[in-house]
């Protein structure tokens, strides 16, 4: 995989201007569904029990979110991702604050063990808790990352047989044999809710039009870092308030050019 | 009608800061609060069962939007609809991707057939899956328009016995003898989540202060589509976010003066 | 108390980065997230009936904001609220809109009858409301306030037992012995929806790491109004969207020299 590959997807998520289903957090929503349309995709929220399944089948990929999960969206979870299963539709899980509330943990699991998952994004917290491991986590915020986190990410992918990506301060995306590493990013995306989420959704993006999950996943890590950090070289320091706008511009603005310039991704195992 | 009318009406919002409830779908809640108050309305938003009836009778309008539906929030829709109706409160309706999955055009027709609706608005192929015809939808965005927009307008108006709005290149409003066409409003609106939504609820701020439903929605969509010009010269190509911050401070500051200025529409029928 | 201890105190929040457990309305979590995000707190918002209690009891603050209140979310602000009571972990409370519906006054009263509220905040309409007077309220927002403001926060904060913030012109802190007016705030504040709903969580923020819930009120409401005023000089008369971006720039920047500058308060009874 080369840095025009990832150009290249970024040119074909925009022409095909794929619908992303997303059952996702109320927090999130509206940003979620700005940073989709800026990256070219076309997104939609829909999580009754009656339309659900039928939404996830005509959707280029489903993404499932348990930031502020009830009974009923987990419910909607599951009938939207077997649908999405039955379809081919990929589909790429969040598990937001997995190991903050023994409930978090079971619907995670409950999730895992229904779907068949093609990608799990989560911080190193996140994704250890949703492999069975024990790591402390804050609410819904990572802890300091212990250990190493490309041995975590391979673990997992084998252990949840699905291509793991975990974020921090450097991103790493493993199916278990493949492993890279992405460079890209900024810490003010950290200061502005539902980057994380949305993250997920664009990963959703990529996989609909892109049918090897690891490729897919890299392509989205190293393209929304890098209109991060044009991002943040346009707010200057002026704060999180500039940086999101400036964000939402940059996911809309960015050219394979500033991918080939900023890019930066390692295959770092296997 | 005239564009000193529309003006007026603007001013008169301003005046009358009219309290708009709105049932409305969870990606746009926050968008829609900040744009009615930008315009000069006073939103609130309100959907339990215990209380949907009693908001609703307070109101100047109430507006339905359906674009995250559940059998909840259909019921409460139901609840607050018939309140309106019953206290002469004008209902406006969003019928949020109807036609993407057999349940939204359900809801659609089932609201449609126990409410009194004063205006529908959405865009073409939601009004035509609204009326019944059958229209190709992708998500919650509109296919491609074909065929005539001003005769769907026209039959819609018609069928539904309500005010039609549809919007789109040119935005159309008939109730099926009189039809407006309106030639403001710009490409990025279509960037920003909610901006037809956001619309709908102003349509509902203009409606609690002008009794006719073809002058409100006439004058809705001569200031909004005025301010979003406004906004694009001010966003000067960085981006959606940018436009959506700027398009915020154009409902807020738009005078009389910048409608007359901007304001491009005509009566193109009966 | 003195602007010392004001600006140490926003150095603690920064320093703590504590868990603020939110059960808020659909149209600001949002912005909630971001503006705790910018002052340094950790948001989280968590309301299914499943996790409620286990999340308030390792957060540093619970927030209840009853702003688009349903069955199911007051069923989750009671099981939350207990266990913050039973954990000592402050509760903070915004009666959103307490008055405009019978359901919102019972609810409201229902939630102050069986939980051990540390702090209630509202407008004058919304506490003169929650405490059992009759004042007009439109919508969600407050009517013109009449009457002493400064008596009805002794009086509500005695019969409520809980220390009592009223917002508007000026802001008023009362535990029904010492009573603080602060003269910080901006007009626009009252252009952005959630405004008063960020300014309860961030109480919360305060509260989490200052036990002395009148210090930890006042101090938030004058860095609060601080960051405000400095986000319109910087707004600039440009509108609402920029003044949204500006105050979240603000929140994460505001020094303690800044809040030195700028704040004013003083003891004004008991």
């Amino acid at each position: 995989m080369n840095i025009q590959e990832i150009s290249s997807l970024l040119e074909k998520v925009r022409e095909s201007n794929p619908l992303v289903h997303n059952i996702t957090n109320v927090v999130v929503t509206n940003f979620t569904a700005n940073g989709l349309l800026a990256i070219g995709a076309s997104p939609v929220m829909a999580y009754a029990h009656e339309e659900a399944a039928d939404m996830a089948k005509i959707a280029g990929a489903l993404v499932l979110n348990m930031g502020t999960l009830t009974e009923k969206e987990v419910k909607s979870m599951l009938l939207a991702g077997k649908s999405a299963n039955q379809h081919e539709v990929p589909v790429i899980f969040d598990p937001v604050g997995v190991g903050a509330t023994a409930y978090r943990t079971e619907t995670a699991k409950k999730i895992l063990r229904e779907l068949d998952i093609t990608i799990i994004r989560g911080n190193a917290a996140e994704i250890a808790n949703a492999a069975g491991q024990q790591w402390n986590i804050k609410g819904v915020d990572a802890g300091e990352a212990e250990g190493n986190i490309s041995e975590l990410a391979k673990s997992a992918a084998k252990d949840l047989a699905a291509v793991t990506v975990i974020t921090g301060k450097q991103d790493i995306v493993s199916d278990g044999r493949s492993t890279f590493t992405i460079n890209n990013g900024h810490p003010l995306l950290t200061k502005v809710t539902g980057a994380g989420c949305l993250l997920t959704s664009v990963i959703g993006a990529f996989s609909a039009i892109e049918k090897d999950p690891v490729k897919a996943a890299v392509a989205s890590l190293v393209v929304y870092g890098s209109a991060a950090e044009i991002a943040a070289e346009k707010t200057d320091g002026r704060g999180p308030g500039t940086f999101q706008l400036e964000f939402l511009n940059s996911l809309y603005n960015i050219s394979a050019a500033d991918v080939e310039l900023h890019g930066s991704f390692e295959r770092t195992n296997g």
